[in-house]
């Protein structure tokens, strides 16, 4: 009898943990990164260098390679910057306010590609370094989800919405774009500084308010 | 005739500016910094050394001193720490998140003064220095205000409100604690991180949320 009770409550704790996870969204943090075209990894790790996979990333595909990088503004440098593979058409960087003074750059707030007017920075290598007109953001706050994702959170794709934290540093984040895509692994993206000013850490769990 | 008109609508203008004003809080940033005790102050600096103003700080008789400190954890250094007096009873260190991670710290999120269990910290002046067993905290979020912005706000002593920032990066701050008392003038009182999260710069204007 005790066995079945116990059983049978353990079930409703599965059941219930499993209810609840179904209305929130993991948080995956975003610390500093570079994204690298094909022609500036040659630049700046040697011709035809590939990147190696040091660990791979929630969002299918994606990985963190083993290599770093260092990048310069006017004012400072940050090292061992991580890469993020694979490779892209268009060399990226996403960096937090927090970084953006040290370094001395005013990125404009923008969605990962859209570089048109973005800082100018520089980025060196064992081999090499390039210096960007444009290509330094920091990056919007978005929810990345799946069409199933969307249908079960009745959002669409590109909506804005609310995200709640209910940490001890409670915050509400506004203006958060819904991100709709079959590849995409349910998942609230924010940088360090968003992180930290919520006190959250990676895989704390957050709610849409709409 | 047009200078009448002019003149209307710059006062027309004005009354319209005064009222918004009315509504809202101007913003400060408090970037990491340090209390000293006259103790303290006299391992750090020499004995019976004074601290020199910097710059008067908009709460009224506090002020940035000349002088700055080093701050140490186990994971690193922080130089240039700004000290603000005049002198207290208690050392008292406030960092960000930001901050605690490069020194390797774990401060709890405290209200200024509660520092019982708070985390341990080194203090290094030209001097000496100084290791505190306790000191080091997380500010809380909060607002100072005089009775006279309390009773127009309709918040009292200690109440927790939402403030609202309507900047390009929106943040809505939840359990943001009213501080009233005939010394403070009005200010929203946030840490860099809280700043950078919301795209938020000092005397930028927020709201009120009951």
């Amino acid at each position: 009898m005790r066995k079945i009770i116990e059983q049978s409550n353990k079930n409703l704790t599965e059941s219930l943990a499993y209810q609840l996870e179904l209305n929130t969204i993991p948080v995956g943090i975003s610390a500093r990164h570079v994204h690298l075209s094909l022609d500036h990894i040659d630049i700046l790790f040697g011709k035809g260098y590939q990147l190696r996979i040091h660990k791979e990333l929630s969002q299918p595909g994606q990985f963190a390679a083993k290599e770093s990088v260092m990048i310069a503004g006017p004012k400072g440098t940050i090292d061992k910057v991580r890469i993020l593979g694979p490779a892209r058409c268009t060399t990226q960087v996403e960096v937090s306010l927090t970084d953006a003074h040290r370094l001395g750059i005013s990125p404009p707030i923008r969605d990962s590609g859209d570089l048109a007017g973005s800082s100018p920075i520089t980025i060196i290598g064992p081999k090499g370094s390039i210096y960007l007109k444009e290509g330094a953001i920091i990056a919007s706050r978005h929810i990345h989800m799946s069409e199933e994702d969307a249908r079960q959170f009745q959002v669409h794709d590109r909506e804005k919405v609310h995200v709640v934290s209910q940490t001890k540093r409670g915050v509400i984040f506004s203006d958060v774009k819904i991100r709709v895509s079959a590849d995409y692994r349910l998942e609230f993206h924010i940088d360090t500084d968003e992180a930290n000013a919520a006190g959250l850490t990676n895989q704390d769990r957050v709610w849409i308010l709409k």
